[in-house]
């Protein structure tokens, strides 16, 4: 197992928010299981109700990434397999807030418009692990509820495609800012390699998150996690792939919403007709009656939708070559 | 109990096909129950593999509606709450097809392009309703596999404001055309009264869907469906609202997709905050880490998007006057 | 000629504030002249910087339209062309407002956010007709400046298909609220006649708009209008075509507002591929380099966009049957 | 004068295709002038109608920049000015294709659909420079028809903000691939320094193109470029600024077209209000009234709106410090 952390006491600028565009800060085997930690979004300056992000972080420097690490032998092309063996918050604590012109319920500077910004407000969680309990507790009253714990990575990633270097807080083709709840121990996400040893980097722990994760902020803390990563050659997919133990999901990224819709399904029909043999327009219909539909992210540069089936559905073929068991397995000998 | 049937012999051009613009077939007193059935959405004359529905249907006389019913009482500014006791497919089969030009995954009149048309088929589904079953069986090879039945109304509403006759294809803030697996038996929805009584219409019967229904049209068949109504003087709500055991949510419809989302949300925040006392962006807060979103449709002339929350997350106020117990206990009693 | 008139001292509720719904007010013949005029938007009840829209008018009665009249001889399929002889303001001023939560830059009821509105502000302008301008007077400060007249209907429209009644408020293939400053005087607009006798109705005049309509109010006045009007027996386009001397246009009208150019750019392709013999691609390649698309409105429940080519470029085919050039000279006798 | 050429016969692979990532050519002062030439979005490998792009080009390999150049001074957060003097087409002939899954009127990897793409075709157009024409040949009959020549540059642009790197093929705030007819000859153009130095760069030449650029390839031409250049310090816009002898634009960028047409006019608005005193709601409703709004491109990564108006408007104040006539008298000079 690779064991690779953070500096927590480095100077906001030194640290990594880009898919693309910096070198590994290790090597992962194939079949290697990998321990480490992420920083939360907001590089573990916002803590209290009365800290404001705007004031005690630099625009240029939110969502950090842990990486990237490059992995033996990945080449344009192929699939890289990352299995979330376990994902824990890291501290007794999450935040929240609003941020101005940030959300799904404001105007933006691309949704623009002449109103001005909705207030910016801190959130403060008590995240107690062991009772898989987040608990909120509003502002302005005295109402407070136990929601409950479901950690996730908002952002995992590789080097895009076309030489291109994308921030931490966008989603896209190459993973990045999904901001799905799927991203959960347990899945496995199949990513293609654009470059060469792929530059896999993870970030944007949530302790949990609404779907949609529509004021633009979740529970976010900081995460340790293990994962272990297999790579498949050749079968890198047009977009991440993810697969559980109940079901098969892909994830697409784009403006408006209904382009992530698009791409989802039309990906989802395509591997559901290439594991089936069914013809096109049977995976269509198929995928029409039996698919689940949760939104992930209606907040960042893109939004992102999940298209998911029941993997009992679709017969006994092999998917992605095993990858998800044997991840699993490696996973559980851990 | 009221009983009312459609004429399956009737001429098509006989039939409802618009939310508003028609008389009242019925009255229907508050707290009373309606036993009816609806046709299906091609008004019973796709039945077989072979039949296409270009060749079957007058395209403008598709979505026949049961109703419209009068609500005793009902004047603009009024809920009208609408519970479903039970929705049953009433023969044996289900049918779904590709249509030219319509659904997610092609190019529509709207989103329009210069390809050709996906070609028309037609699947037929065989429902075991004692066994919960929806058969799909493919058409280009030998594939068979059984989903769960999940009966519900892709359409229910009420005439449209300002005047306006909307076509039984198109959903809104009248209700309409929703398409959300969420309108199944056991489910109470909240629509604005527009027009003195209202005057409510549903139909478009599925076996069930997926969500999205990615290929515009779901396993189809006509409908058994027993409801109850109640009256909620001045409670009407700017969007459907809709509530069962568990939960509450609100069906945003418009275009592009995140607009439905975020009227679905904008919605929920504000209904969150009225029933518990948080400030509204107290509510924000804890929607966006709460909240269930599960796409309705991306194929009608507007889309639509569920935004779903727990009930026992926000305390003991009464919803909407209580209706939704009020309306179980009645249909549990017929 | 005909001469017809709206009754400026009804009641709002009145007056017609749908296309479709409402019987005709007047026959109109092919080959005939109408003379009328129009209310402006708000129905001639703000017209001091003191009055505000949500104060004087019920929202239920918004843009008044002078018609709808019976096209002889119209039947569904069947195109109208309505050639504007003359366009002009009524008084010497025209009032503009900010209208809260509506228009491009601020949120909307779809394009839902939590922030509050922007003001609500109204602006006088002098209106000189015979010196060609609109002038300008800042609320804030003293900045004045003149525009050029440039009188136009926002709206012109037939009863829609489907059996739908739309609002006045609204665009879409039957025309209405397009708001696009082509809909001058010496264009020919064509509309697809949908029941018998097509019902034609116009109204929401503006001395002029800027493209787009940002703000979601024009300058807005009362209008006299001299018309012509002929009957292309099943010629009845799609979507709104208009011809100028020099110009062909499609308008198309959907959201998301790319969906308004492709409606408009691929009836345009189709339209240049009919009157050259172009094939398909060879128009679409022609249209690519030639064509012009100033944006109509951003604002209305739809999006307008048109699309427009020089009819030079398209050798000497006849178009809409010479309709363009006949009704102008008819207007010219007037 | 500073003289730089790209190297035609270097290896693909070797020449500039992002926005950022690349060190600089050459260092250009601010006053000075340089000459250059682009290779069209081809690399010069498609000249003949036999000629496919998929066949002869790598689709990594698309839209070549000549540059970047280092603005000797340019920090963050200034302005760089860039004159266009002359842009005349290098050889005497353009050529445009379709490209499948590429353009307005076709599915995309975004908009993804299940039906088949549109034919690949190449069509060449003779280009008559002293004529000032563009000659269109239909591939399919005998159709021919002379367009105005109307060059100008696709792409202009600076390294990207947040450590990013964009492919040429996209626009954003730094430029990039806008696709507007307005960066034609005559044209200055403001963009943001996002790095030391900004790093322009430009290519992409059209000998003419329509708006929109509805079928995504304009009559693509190798160019001749002489450009002037100024900086400005603290002056950067958030979106390119366009500035000619009668109009301010801005082009905004985005997905939805209805974002980049708020983007456009929000910066539109907010320059109104600084150079005339207008308040932020007068700026808003003049622009509201004599904005055009020439759509530029509907194919790209996002979409781009130009939001213009009249600078004899907008009274005698200094439009970005004067640059625009500056930089021109240093062009008449050349």
């Amino acid at each position: 197992m690779l064991r690779w952390e953070p500096d927590p006491g480095a100077d906001p600028a030194d640290l990594v928010y880009t898919f693309g565009g910096v070198g590994p800060v290790a090597t992962l085997r194939p079949g290697e299981l990998l321990s480490t930690w992420s920083l939360d979004c907001f590089g573990g300056r916002v803590t209290e109700v009365g800290h404001l992000a705007s004031e005690r972080c630099d625009p240029r420097f939110l969502n950090p990434q842990s990486g990237p690490f490059h992995i033996e032998g990945a080449a344009p092309g192929d699939a890289v397999a990352v299995h979330f063996v376990s994902i824990t918050p890291r501290y007794g604590r999450g935040v929240s807030t609003t941020v101005p012109f940030f959300g799904a319920l404001t105007s933006t500077p691309r949704t623009a418009s002449l109103q001005p910004a909705l207030p910016e407000r801190t959130w403060v969680y008590e995240l107690d692990v062991p009772a898989g309990v987040v608990r909120y507790d509003a502002l302005d009253s005295r109402f407070t509820v136990d929601l409950p714990l479901d950690p996730m990575h908002g952002t995992v990633g590789v080097a895009p495609p076309l030489g291109e270097v994308r921030s931490s807080l966008t989603p896209g083709s190459w993973g990045g800012n999904m901001d799905t709840p799927e991203m959960r121990a347990g899945t496995t996400c199949y990513l293609r390699a654009n470059v060469p040893g792929a530059l896999l980097s993870l970030g944007d722990g949530h302790a949990r998150q609404g779907e949609g994760e529509t004021c633009g902020v979740a529970v976010e803390c900081a995460m340790d996690t293990v994962l272990a990563v297999d790579l498949l050659p050749g079968m890198g997919p047009a977009w991440p792939r993810l697969e559980d133990d109940t079901h098969l999901m892909v994830v697409g990224s784009a403006r408006p919403l209904e382009d992530a819709f698009r791409i989802a399904h039309a990906e989802l029909v395509a591997w559901v007709a290439e594991l089936t043999g069914l013809s096109l327009l049977d995976a269509y219909q198929l995928v029409s009656q039996a698919a689940l539909t949760p939104i992930a992210n209606v907040v960042d540069t893109d939004y992102s939708v999940v298209a998911k089936i029941r993997k009992d559905l679709l017969g006994s073929a092999a998917v992605m070559g095993g990858a998800h068991e044997r991840l699993k397995s490696l996973g559980a000998r851990a």
